[in-house]
């Protein structure tokens, strides 16, 4: 039987790992598909720096040519990241035939459609399991286990560095800017941290898990997205001794016909499963019409954990060129789904306020809330160092609409200040 | 395009409940598969019972020929449970090249390798997805997205009904007869509960997990299979006091190239993902040498769960027919793998054991213990009502040997017996 020949674009953490998984693992993929896997170019920026790092027979080179013209190699693994030059490399490896595998959730939550488009004009494969949540398979799952049934939401940590910061605020008591500094110590943060934090990285993989769960493409910019530089320690003191952990959730629910989708900090019930997810680690929740709540857990990260998915993705198109199948989109499911009335999206909020320590400031509150028709189911007032007094909330199930609403008419009020609006699940 | 004509055996909770998905999410699947699903007939034992529950185009029959012999019909779902006539029929489906889907964990955990083969000899799919957890799609992410890496151990909450059992024992301070006696109101427990509180039912799914582990067959004949049946409240209070849940795990790890199998009650640590697993829900934790640890949570059993894994697999042969690639093996890993030398299987165990209540005993404990090798982490001693003391132990790791000599010795001294050995994650 043929070998089939691979070519590599990248060889940082994650690439290295696809090469040591692809030399080592070659028996077990040729028990189940027949054919040897083995990895022929890799193309990378300075050939120097790698050349201790890869095996005799394979070709370092610069040029992406060495890959795109040679017609032995027939999947290409795409692991340079970012949008640019990602996106012009798979267009020109799938206009030269290649299949191609990648890990690039920016580039496949931007121009996911386009590509496959391409990609199915040629009738190649372009795969992408590993854009979301690292080692856990959720997208293949999605496309295969939920295929007859209708889920209606999916939700979870999609994102490693601001778990990882989130677990250590609660347990160590330290503040965000503590546990920041600890994370970029130990690798799990970068030191421009934004993407990861302003909850960006989240917001890209709830883009490609909408589009797996209702068929339909979400814009990134009708989502809100909101990152946890803004939590305070003792946010999570509150949270805690109210029952809860605050996660940096993604949720996206399927309500009337649309769907709303959503990253932000949430608070989330301790005996909830969501809740005993800690540190690096991801974990998505789908809900079924008919299967009810399932829970995929693992390593949201990782040079091994995702090379894993990039090789659960290389074996199904090895096994798709056995069998001649190549060419069928990864996720097949097309539907047109609406946005939501903001009136129809419910939840109960953990709101923080300040405002000035003096008489009458909390009858404001009560006031507007009132008015909004809104209710309290918690509250907690503490007296500042200063003039000021904070009021945490926990309020009864209102609507995006009744939030609004409610921030609207506060800001108004120049002696009371909305600090942070949390959903509480 | 063709619909695609569906045959049922068997119209019971998950033959239900596959017939109304079926019905129901029929544009979804054309969505994906380009196919509308259609139920033409339904093989039950008493037409009469069941004539109000099927819409008027399905035809009911008594006889399973109407099935074997209509060529029109391409995929047949087997749930009628049980082992015979269960394997008849689906030999004779096959042989009629049918594509079977089942649900039967019985009937593969004992004959799946035989049926897979006459499978492939006819061309025909042979998938059982629902046959392990319920809801939770674990076979097919196994053969899928493990496909690269090597599973080092697989192990989980398989079996609803013990799992509800253990958790209202422990949330209500119940005797197991009482729990049980709940189980079976609810429905969670059947009448004769053996199959599932003797740990029978969970391993036959660990049989089936481990198949699609390692690629080779445990006989459940060489695995130690123990139920929750002997399991006291006062063990249940007793781990709980030393910070443990106790649940009904089934464990199967490869060690030193062979597979160690086993079922029985196991001391999960509080903070442990397996111990938050409630009621009759499951899950089941796989751990990749590349992934790490990854945790797959959802319901069960039930109808509607049970029937999205039947869906999911009668998908999976559609999107095979409309690319003429039906035949292959649901799980085609293949490996010789033997047996572990049991002084390489290592756990700390809780021992519950009565003695005498005079002096010396303790004495004569610790001796044995001595001499074969192990030591004690924690001690616990009460006296009983009546003449004798009960002593709990967790010890420090030691090998199922050491366990075995420690028993051996042990039923020689007739002042101690040993009421419970279970081991400690």
């Amino acid at each position: 039987m043929d070998d089939i020949k691979i070519g590599l674009v990248g060889l940082g953490t994650v690439g290295s790992s696809v090469l040591k998984m692809i030399t080592e693992n070659q028996d077990k993929v040729q028990n189940i598909t027949g054919r040897r896997l083995n990895v022929k170019t890799i193309v990378v920026r300075n050939i120097a720096k790698h050349q201790d790092q890869v095996p005799e027979n394979v070709k370092l080179t610069t040029e992406l040519a060495d890959i795109v013209n040679d017609p032995e190699i027939k999947i290409v693994v795409e692991v340079m990241g970012g949008l640019h030059p990602a996106k012009e490399v798979i267009t020109q490896l799938l206009n030269a035939k290649k299949h191609v595998v990648t890990a690039n959730k920016d580039l496949i939550a931007s121009a996911g459609e386009e590509l496959a488009a391409l990609a199915r004009a040629n009738h190649c494969d372009l795969m992408y399991e590993a854009s979301v949540a690292g080692g856990i398979p959720i997208l293949r799952t999605i496309v295969t286990s939920f295929a007859a049934d209708h889920i209606t939401e999916v939700k979870g940590i999609v994102n490693g560095t601001t778990n990882y910061i989130l677990t250590q605020m609660q347990r160590r008591n330290w503040t965000y800017d503590q546990a920041l500094m600890k994370a970029q110590e130990l690798g799990f943060a970068e030191s421009d941290p934004t993407n990861d934090v302003e909850g960006i990285d989240a917001a890209y993989k709830m883009v490609i898990l909408s589009q797996f769960s209702y068929g339909t493409h979400i814009k990134l910019a009708n989502m809100k997205v909101e990152g946890i530089s803004a939590i305070q320690q003792r946010d999570v003191l509150q949270a805690d001794a109210f029952g809860y952990t605050i996660k940096l959730l993604g949720i996206s629910r399927r309500i009337n016909g649309g769907v709303f989708a959503e990253v932000g900090p949430v608070l989330v019930p301790k005996d909830h499963p969501l809740a005993t997810i800690n540190n690096e680690n991801n974990a998505v929740m789908v809900t079924g019409e008919a299967v009810g709540e399932t829970l995929f857990y693992g390593p949201g990260a990782g040079g091994l954990p995702t090379a894993n998915s990039v090789l659960s993705d290389i074996v199904s198109v090895t096994k798709n060129i056995v069998l001649g199948t190549t060419g069928n989109s990864f996720n097949n499911y097309q539907s047109d789904i609406g946005r939501v009335d903001p009136n129809d999206i419910v939840y109960a909020y953990y709101l923080s306020l300040q405002m000035l320590d003096a008489p009458g400031q909390m009858l404001k509150l009560t006031q507007i809330m009132t008015q909004i028709g809104a209710s309290f189911s918690r509250i907690v007032q503490t007296k500042n160092d200063d003039q000021t007094a904070r009021v945490v909330i926990i309020t009864h199930k209102m609507s995006k609409a009744q939030l609004a609403d409610f921030k609207q008419q506060l800001a108004a009020v120049d002696t009371i200040s909305l600090l942070g609006s949390y959903k509480v699940l």
